[in-house]
């Protein structure tokens, strides 16, 4: 299940209800700090260092066969980068998917939550790309660069550098500039909704990774993204591409029929 | 604002309160009736028909520019493919963007509702893309529907088919189905969380618009999504590629550091 940015306001109802019933709460340690604290009181609590999700998940899958009603924790949602698609293997190896209910709780994903923070910039098709290279081949991870870059997506970057990966986001950074304006903007946002959190918004001309760690999410924009004030803003087509004049009263009588908001 | 799939306990507390202390809640009907009916009483309630969004801004921004609380309601999250967008571009062409106080709430996107309900198909690299063509001009949908099926991103396709439009659907997956195995799994998720929840699945070669509307999410594998049961699973590469044999015990003293988890 997926904790969301880690604020409590941010906890939707189904999560917390799953906390709460359930006997094991299973995570990484960082993710367990992000757990409302009478949610914890009287649970078996099993925290797994971070290099250890494979051990994480043949504990979590033991508690649940033998009757413990346990959630695996993930921040943001747990099928986004998170522990879902690993609990759900381990139970096909074990040979206990179809026996053991369970199910994926979503939360609000670190990409919802950085856009959020960021103004609109996700209004528009967009690629998202971890830039960890562990379990991704680094060509894969450029290949899928050019990519975004080429078709023109708003690409989102998870993991985007750590203390041993740095090279990778300025690389990402140059294939995005290769196929886009200069003005193009970049979000970064760490910590999103958490202590500690900060944002800030360049130009893809002047980004660096300075600042940036593996709990920043960075979004470049598409080549028709702006920036407005410290906002990013993708716009969706609905006005011409440049704000015309300050007369907003001369909109269509029959405004098109968008047919493209979120379902 | 995003109110999330439509559930009530899948609306977190910082939605729910802002729409407590909103005196104006402006929206589509559709997604007005999402809203917790205790939450509409004694307010002003602003709904414009689908095709006119920028009525639909233009009242929001009267309203704040008026000193009213204001929340303007999308489904899933505001930010993706939602109202966001339209409301900072109003905001901007009025020349208030900097003036009145606003924020946006994130919500439980569309994609990480239909994940949750598929499995966990996106625990990989991952494309979004809307088929409407109302707004995007068709070529760039082709190319962005190519660019994801060569560089095998799991994509995911908002607003697939309407009434009107029902042939992009099948092009798309035509177009994916040339860049991957036969048994690529494609979900489909209607209606998620919401009355009438529909979900199924199939493989790329059978896949057929079949049943698909504008409220399903369609969810296609990367190459090395396969089907588990009834649901999908994109494997992030703790196991080999294969399930070798039932022995869940022989996993490595030192896993790999993934790096990888969401934020």
């Amino acid at each position: 299940m997926g904790l969301g940015p880690g604020d409590p306001s941010l906890l939707p109802p189904l999560a917390r209800d799953a906390l709460s019933r359930a006997q094991a709460i299973v995570g990484y340690g960082t993710y367990l700090d992000l757990v409302p604290a009478e949610l914890l009181v009287g649970k078996t609590i099993v925290e797994t260092p971070m290099r250890q999700e494979r051990a994480r998940a043949e504990a979590a899958v033991d508690h649940a066969r033998h009757g413990t009603a346990t959630a695996v924790v993930s921040s943001g949602d747990a099928g986004i980068y998170g522990m879902a698609g690993l609990i759900l293997e381990t139970m096909e190896r074990r040979g206990c998917h179809a026996q053991i209910p369970w199910e994926v709780i979503p939360g609000i994903p670190a990409l919802a939550a950085a856009a959020a923070r960021l103004g609109a910039p996700l209004t528009h098709d967009f690629a998202v790309i971890s830039l960890s290279d562990l379990l991704t081949p680094e060509a894969t991870i450029r290949r899928r660069l050019l990519a975004a870059a080429q078709a023109d997506f708003v690409t989102v970057l998870y993991n985007p550098c750590s203390t041993r990966r740095t090279t990778l986001l300025p690389e990402a950074l140059r294939i995005l500039a290769a196929h886009r304006p200069p003005t193009t903007p970049v979000g970064f946002v760490r910590n999103a909704y958490r202590q500690g959190e900060t944002i800030w918004t360049t130009t893809i001309a002047k980004a660096t990774a300075h600042g940036v760690d593996m709990r920043t999410i960075v979004l470049v924009g598409s080549s028709s993204s702006r920036l407005v004030g410290r906002h990013v803003l993708t716009p969706r087509g609905y006005y011409p591409a440049t704000p015309s004049d300050n007369n907003p009263g001369t909109f269509d009588k029959n405004p098109v029929d968008t047919g493209a908001e979120a379902l």
